[in-house]
């Protein structure tokens, strides 16, 4: 051990005045005679902590200064060790107010401090007693008998009475900051301590006491560090009640500046709290081995010039712990694990069997089912369930809203609801990842919008041609799971992802501000209005004696002519009090329809005034609310979980505000569309629970689904299974495994049933998932201030998707209520989401990239390694293959051959291959789920300048920094 | 010189197998055997710098390695130097694509490698040759003949093969990031250099190329530094075209790794590019003084433990540079100057002579007044031009808006633009301080409100009472520029200034709101409207036969009824075509004045459609471009002259676009009312330009009036003086003097003459004042990646101001088009107004900070040393102050009193002082206008948490940052 001779020293070792040396080589891996620190240290901890490794403890320091304060008397001097600074992982300052705590920072140390503190370790008194590993008594004697332990070393140093007086200050009281000086003469008695802070703490961890101070009496200055055999317990040192093992004194003569001492004292502190020296600190045997700790801390430090740094800065601390796999020995695997392809993941392999993957899947989960169910016993859980319910029925509700304007009322709100009790229920009792949360998605949207579209066009019945995409769809993705074929998703990369993903949020974007426009032409502007004030809106429906033929009832505007029911066409008795939704089209189109006449001056000049403007204000403030709520997580206001509760509430919060104002306003804008009681969107009259598989259609529309089948099943297939591999992704750490088959069985059951009942179908919702995945996460609870708590994993369970659904399930009930609720604040949310999910896009990150010059660039990976002209070249093609996408979406003619197109763009990317080298890819385009989260997070934190952030994360991170000490 | 030895490098010393040393102080006060390097550096740089003060030029620092290419022939390697790394004040890395650099950033060294450049500096070849200060001629012979004397001196130490291979490599050509490889083999003929870049460097800079490389012939590293007497020019080392006064080549054999070379070699390029080593590196005699600048540098850098910062993290350059000013040895007055009373500056010290500061002000800007035209001689006072004349136009029509509607069309837009001609034009050519820029204020606005209000209620005239308020209010201002009596702003201190400015800023939102709102009474929705479509409005203006009396016309209405000027009263042919802006009230008023009645059925259930909904829609859209064109100056997008293009006229954007939109709608929003041609607001038959002295008024109403202009006089003055302070302060640099009596003196006569002519008053105003002084500073223009441009002072003139606002008088002409801007518009410019100038105001940030858990409170200078309570409480009295003034301007019989309690803030402000302590006062409450900007940033730079921001500065901060290197 005492071969140790630090390899990087010698510099001063060499005389000015003397002639040169033979130059020595820089690197040190030829010269035997000096050793790396680092190399050192690796041997040492790897030698001791394979025979002792339980006596390392986490450390928590606390750096005491000594001040004279009143004595007793009130007239004398009384010397106290007043709290400074304290450290877990980062430092933390006691303010010169004396009662609040600086935010944690990261030390900041002058490199002669670090050397003084290595010089005095080395010379000063050093007494290392073997640790005690086992939690055994306390020390016997308590602080009394080290003091004269450490007297009696320091005696023939520095004298009888330096020695003495070093003991009397080793015994002189602390003072907290949660005591008052005035507390002292109480002894031990009413000791005060900081429970709420002991919380942030290891429960093992031990404490390391630092002393230092100026002292009239001392001739030289005097360094004392102790390690313990038995912990200090129960002695009033520390601010929190903890077994102390460390003691380091540091004492100057008086002249000597008290900072200056604790310039040097503060460089222990931080080694001491260093992951590695804490360690060395334990296990050293000798003054050499710790002398080589500080060396091996040293070659990990950077220095930041003057220019760049002060020593009174205080650093935040880093968003990402800076890597330091490197300085542990036992740690030989690489740091960055190989890319593992999807197909590798667990439960995506091809087993070449029928139905192999399917069985694997249910032998993997059926031993957790129990478990699934008791695992939800924690408070957490309620938090979940109330938390995913008011984020699944607002998107159930506006999807119900959107899928009724895009079917005339066949699917509508009603329809979704009844949808989600029965999906949901049913993949929360038998899915393999029941963490997964189903819902309606833009794909399914659009799809069902085409083949309604496909259906007017050719005068088919709708729901009975759906039935028969339905079967067929169910039987296409039984087949996937037959085969196996979920392996296939290691084809999908974020390119084609993120251009589909793309084309998603622009339908949303495009629809919300579409739909919000079409009311303008339901309820037009008066435009002719002038002050003149003649405005004569006289037009009223008269019957007309000429009875022509009954044009035949759509279905839709039957249930706003309650009259037509009793065959008497007295129109102008038309009563608004029974319309479910207003729709002037149908209104205008209807006197004439049974026959009457508008008569009067104003027919002409028909308008509805104030609805447009109104609805366009609902419409900006439900996105606006939305939007502002939802960044109220990284705000600063208010505390955390109050912030967390608006952020994740933000879209039923911004929903119920604006109906309320609405409501108040009565102003008769479009409503939801959906029954008092418990019937479909349209009443029984046009529709009823069970769909007939024919209807009034030809025969051979049941082969022509097939086309639209295979379509439907690749969209399905797509969103289910990209979302599956996001929650089951590495890092969530999820212990009870996945069953990607199990799932897509589940969802292609539902879609059967679905489509036998007329209802909309559900497929995972990725961001409602992530939710879930992350309401439920279990997280270390001891957290230094200033660090980031480390996931343990998740409470994997079936109850909280379970109850989530039963309770949308309930929400029939609801809708006298729901009925209130204006379309254009469905519209907002409907934008509000589309907005949202184009922030965190890589491929939106690179559109701005071409819109900033050069020196503005955010400092982004691919960036680094790529030339600027090939980024964009990969960004244009992937615009490109976004614009032909919503090209086919948009000619009506082709527009149902969307989802071959998205499967097409797997080919584009594998064209690709030709264009790009594999580094540019890699660094272009990953697998996607496995490793978005964590590049977008590494970005933020090397630049700063970023301009896109994705919400979710953004949120994720504030709240995690938010995690810090009082 | 040689007697230097290191104070803090005995550590390595100390053998650790030797018992242990008598403990030495780690002060090294008392100890003579040792040196502390800063003193050491500090004295040979006093001594030095005496002597030879020319001779430091600043660095441009350049790091090349040593790559093989493929040779001409295509198949053997040659070597060549390839450039790597470059330093101005921070480093850059050159990006692997090889034509991109990375953002600069701070250099992070390893400790190691900073000791390892250290021992090569001292035991390698280091040639110190005496500087030639002059500008003389290049080194004879070049860079043959210096690796000629390299290799001379090598021989000895490495042998002949070694020494002639550095000679080799120092020949080798070095290919610099503009150049490519296969453009080697022509020579210096086609050399490139990078013209753009070498603006970042100083016109004066030298060149120190750094070359590192690893060798396979040599047996030993070889450490090359060499200073030249006479720098080597037209060598092609560098990308740019520099004076080459320093080389240092650091080779190592084949086996070290290169990476670990570049290391060492970055620390000596960080070394040379130190403020103060660099100094040394000029003037060192001998390498013991070198050695010890090394040591200098490492005294004042800072480590940070592994835990905060690793090798590969680019540091952005920080917002404010670190205090270094210790590290210099001239620099002997304190850093922070005392606390300057504003009484104490320059121009505010009372003379006691009668108008002895108006005679001192005079005296000190006469001998500058040609120069004051001159000075305007620059490119850059165009762009200002343009800049403050859409900067003042906005406000001054908005102010004319609000004043038409708060005067009933006494006071508007084009009396606005007039006063701005006269008050403008007179300003820009007598006053003290030309750059201040006049303008309407809230203040002002507020009391011209209330006068209004009080001529009602007691039926007097209002622009004769004005005419005497005016009057006496000038004559009172000519007293306080008689009696010097500016110097009382110094009893002004933040505490007065935020809580009168919150005042203004709520009463800009509430008014902005509440002129909204009323415009629902004006044009009121149709909450009547059914879709039962029963809408029978029918209603018309008859004449009624019982012709009745007329009741007198106000002035407003007669304008919209040219039908009146008949004698005619037929209502019912009113034309909208000739109102100038329709206002229901009068209008619904109109027929039964003429003795007319409304008739019909709808005559009860009178509405506008449209017309408010539409209105909130345009003061929405106003708000939000306004705000976010005013935000994207701190954009990444487009270059930064596009983004302050934008950010600079973001209120006429914003006005122009929504202008535009209401025009193409024509929906008869209200708007703002002007007349088509020159003539006052209400036309020349309710008012001429020539206000009579009494009117219709009573004699006492020109003695009453005193009391109103007194209270005027407070609010111009407080108005007047807060801007000159803010505008005359120390960090702006002004080099021709304030001017404050001669300021308030213009001020007054202008005020006497506007209120002869019956046109608003114009007082400095803040905002517009601060963006002229920005839009003509003069900055330093070679500035360092990453490296704030110095001010260097202000282009101080007169033309700017006057051409501004003699193009404001020829606005006139543009009422035209000024009469269509709707006041949805003007009150959504309001709005901002009031909400810009919320941020950045420390009261708003105090305030938050009630709502922040403490966790998450900024890091704020007063949070550090007051308790959290006594801020509280300071922030309640102050908005208890606000709430008075608030709750004073309500109640309208005492609201004229309401300068009057401004004043009281300051008695307040003093009461303060026996409640907090100085310390606390200090720290909570500055003297305002010389220290507001500094702390601002210097709490920003601290926290990265806060949250409020103050619009402009942000914009400031960011350009700075945006003037980064390509």
């Amino acid at each position: 051990m005492s071969s140790y001779k630090p390899a990087y020293f010698r510099v001063a070792s060499v005389d000015p005045s003397q002639p040169p040396q033979q130059p020595q080589q820089p690197q040190q891996h030829q010269q035997q005679s000096t050793t790396d620190p680092a190399e050192f240290v690796r041997d040492l901890l790897a030698k001791e902590a394979c025979c002792e490794a339980t006596s390392v403890r986490p450390l928590f320091c606390q750096l005491d200064q000594l001040n004279s304060v009143p004595g007793p008397d009130g007239l004398s001097l009384t010397q106290v060790w007043r709290e400074k600074f304290r450290w877990i992982k980062f430092e933390e300052e006691l303010e010169v107010t004396g009662n609040r705590w600086s935010v944690p920072y990261v030390p900041v140390l002058s490199p002669f401090s670090v050397m003084e503190a290595r010089r005095q370790l080395d010379s000063g008194l050093t007494l290392l007693m073997k640790v005690d590993s086992d939690d055994g008594p306390a020390a016997a004697g308590g602080l009394k008998c080290i003091a004269e332990e450490v007297e009696a070393n320091l005696v023939t140093r520095l004298g009888t009475d330096a020695a003495e007086e070093v003991k009397r200050l080793l015994l002189t009281r602390h003072i907290n900051f949660v005591e008052k000086v005035e507390d002292k003469d109480e002894e031990n008695a009413g000791r005060k301590t900081n429970k709420k802070y002991r919380k942030k703490v290891h429960k093992d961890a031990e404490g390391c006491s630092i002393m230092v101070g100026a002292v009239q009496t001392l001739r030289a200055p005097v360094s004392v560090f102790v390690r313990l055999e038995q912990p200090l317990k129960d002695e009033p040192l520390m601010e929190i009640d903890l077994p102390i093992r460390f003691l380091y004194l540091l004492l100057g003569p008086k002249p000597s500046a008290l900072s200056d001492l604790v310039l040097v004292a503060k460089a222990v502190a931080t080694l001491m709290t260093d992951e590695i020296f804490h360690k060395v600190a334990y296990l050293a045997n000798s003054k050499v081995e710790l002398i080589a700790g500080v060396d091996e801390f040293l070659k990990c430090s950077s220095i930041l010039p003057p220019i760049g740094c002060s020593l009174t800065d205080r650093i935040p601390p880093p968003m990402e712990k800076p890597n330091t796999e490197h300085r542990h020995a036992d740690q030989k695997e690489p740091q960055e694990p190989a890319v593992v392809e999807h197909g590798e993941a667990e439960g995506l392999q091809r087993t070449g069997r029928l139905f192999g993957g399917l069985v694997q899947d249910v032998k993997r989960r059926a031993p957790w089912y129990k478990s699934d169910f008791l695992d939800a016993l924690h408070p957490q859980t309620i938090g979940s369930f109330f938390f995913i319910y008011f984020a699944c029925i607002a998107p159930i509700i506006t999807f119900g809203g959107m899928l009724s304007d895009a079917t005339n009322g066949y699917l509508g709100a009603m329809e979704s609801i009844l949808s989600g009790l029965i999906c949901g229920v049913s993949y929360a009792l038998f899915a393999g990842q029941p963490l997964t949360i189903l819902g309606s998605t833009g794909p399914v949207l659009v799809f069902e919008t085409i083949v309604f579209k496909m259906c007017d066009r050719y005068h088919w019945d709708y729901l009975p041609f759906r039935w028969w995409i339905g079967m067929w769809t169910a039987l296409l993705l039984l087949v996937t799971v037959a085969l196996d074929l979920s392996y296939l998703v290691k084809y999908i990369t974020r390119f084609t992802e993120e251009s589909f993903a793309l084309l998603i949020a622009v339908i949303f974007v495009y629809e919300a501000l579409a739909k919000l426009f079409k009311i303008s032409s339901d309820y037009p502007v008066n435009k002719y209005w002038h002050p003149k004030h003649e405005v004569i809106v006289e037009c009223e429906c008269l019957p007309n004696d000429n009875l022509t033929e009954l044009i035949p009832v759509p279905p839709k505007m039957a249930r706003q002519l309650p009259t037509y029911r009793d065959g008497n066409v007295t129109v102008a008795n038309f009563s608004a009090m029974d319309y479910y939704s207003w729709d002037h089209d149908l209104f205008w189109r209807t006197c004439p329809q049974y026959g009457g006449v508008w008569v009067g001056r104003g027919c002409g000049l028909f308008n509805v005034p104030d609805v447009f403007f109104f609805s366009c204000l609902l419409f900006i403030a439900t996105f606006f609310l939305c939007y502002t709520l939802k960044k109220a997580r990284a705000s600063s206001l208010f505390p955390t979980f109050v912030r967390r509760l608006i952020s994740d509430f933000a879209v039923m919060i911004a929903i119920c505000v604006v109906t309320s104002v609405d409501y108040i306003m009565d102003l008769h804008t479009p409503k939801l569309l959906i029954p008092v009681s418990f019937e479909p969107t349209l009443g029984y009259t046009y529709r009823g629970w069970v769909v007939r598989p024919f209807g009034n259609n030809p025969w051979f529309t049941s082969l022509i689904a097939i086309g639209p089948a295979l379509l439907a099943t690749i969209l399905v297939f797509l969103d289910q299974q990209i979302t599956s591999v996001i929650v089951n992704r590495r890092e969530n750490k999820m212990r009870k495994g996945a069953g990607f088959h199990l799932d897509l069985l589940v969802v292609a059951v539902c879609i059967a049933i679905n489509s036998a009942l007329g209802l909309p179908w559900f497929v995972a919702a990725t961001v409602l998932s992530i939710n879930h995945v992350l309401s439920l996460r279990e997280e270390s609870e001891c957290t230094a201030p200033g660090e980031r708590p480390v996931l343990l994993g998740c409470r994997e369970n079936r109850v909280t998707g379970l109850l989530v659904f039963l309770c949308i399930g309930l929400s029939v009930f609801m809708s006298p209520l729901l009925r209130h609720i204006p379309m254009p604040v469905l519209y907002g949310v409907f934008l509000f989401m589309g907005v949202a999910s184009l922030n965190g896009m890589q491929l939106f990150d690179r559109f701005l990239l071409l819109l900033q010059p050069r020196k503005n660039q955010p400092d982004m990976a691919c960036l680094r390694e790529v030339k600027l002209w090939r980024v964009h070249l990969f960004t244009g093609i992937q615009l490109g293959c976004f614009a032909l996408l919503w090209v086919v979406k948009k000619i009506s003619l082709i527009s149902i051959a969307f989802p071959l197109m998205v499967l097409s763009l797997c080919f584009a990317r594998k064209l690709l291959d030709y264009v790009f080298t594999r580094n540019e890819l890699r660094l272009l385009d990953d697998l996607l789920p496995e490793q978005k989260l964590e590049e977008t997070i590494r970005l933020r934190r090397r630049s700063r300048m970023s301009t896109a952030v994705d919400l979710e994360e953004l949120a994720q991170a504030e709240d995690d920094e938010q995690e810090k000490a009082v």
